[in-house]
């Protein structure tokens, strides 16, 4: 007896997802995958960054910050791949798991202070913590939502990333 | 004696970062800032991040992981926010120690196992590690540009997001 999957719910490409899937069991090392940017300084606070052949990304800090607010700034940007990434998670999942979703906005929040920064005194820099509100409105129980959502948060690579020291080497080349 | 400072040295606002300095320095509270992104989901891995005024930021995934390879993926956005972060500290503290920056570009690597994010056995998900190569042509004595490099690293907001695990909340609304 085989199982019918529908490979097109939520429009995801249940198929590629699976086949990835399969060529990675049999040759783990299909696994190991390397993610590359390179960022241009344009002046000021502004940058870019390129992402393969994709249209740069700008970047810019507000006036406040000294910038002069063309763009998301990179904390801000920090947010958005978290999200994305979030989506990412329950699109798959949803559609591996049979479920439709309706409807999916994510609210991202997080608490910076600015002295660590701004050099008025040593200490942590980034976000002090960091709160996801996720509106998931989907065709399943309370309980296959639950678990879709677990699911989710067990398999994030920004979500991992972010909530785990991630060793970083930045030197001068 | 006043020492004149450049204010516009790598086109760099120093009067506006040195405000809010001053200000945050006056009344600690001012430091504490949230930031936000909202991120709405558009069929299959795509999805947008919207940034305050903004153009919403595509997201989607390639081909090979099931997405239609219209955007970068989170973990691309994921470097692109840290070389943009670190651009903007070389920036402001070349600008603060009187260094010019001729050029800067960031080359960002990361190694990321898909065993996790496919569900093909627990654990971490996210980046391994994370690979920073910084090309700096900045008119300085080599003890400068290391003494700003120092200083880069122990401010930088992403870099230091990154470098340690933030406590992350992310609940079903």
């Amino acid at each position: 007896m085989t199982t019918q999957i529908d490979r097109t719910l939520n429009d995801v490409n249940l198929e590629a997802v699976g086949g990835l899937a399969a060529a990675i069991h049999e040759a783990p090392e299909k696994g190991q995958t390397v993610w590359e940017a390179e960022v241009t300084w344009k002046g000021a606070f502004r940058s870019e960054a390129k992402i393969r052949d994709f249209a740069p990304l700008p970047s810019d800090e507000p006036l406040g910050l000294g910038g002069t607010d063309t763009a998301p700034n990179p904390v801000e940007q920090l947010l958005g791949a978290l999200g994305n990434c979030l989506a990412v998670g329950y699109a798959a999942n949803a559609s591996a798991k049979g479920i439709e979703i309706n409807d999916l906005k994510i609210k991202l929040a997080g608490d910076l202070d600015l002295h660590s920064f701004l050099g008025l005194r040593p200490g942590h820099a980034g976000y002090h913590n960091l709160q996801v509100k996720v509106h998931l409105d989907a065709d399943g129980t309370d309980e296959q939502i639950a678990e879709l959502h677990r699911t989710v948060l067990d398999t994030s690579p920004v979500g991992h990333t972010l909530g785990r020291a991630v060793p970083l080497s930045i030197d001068l080349a």
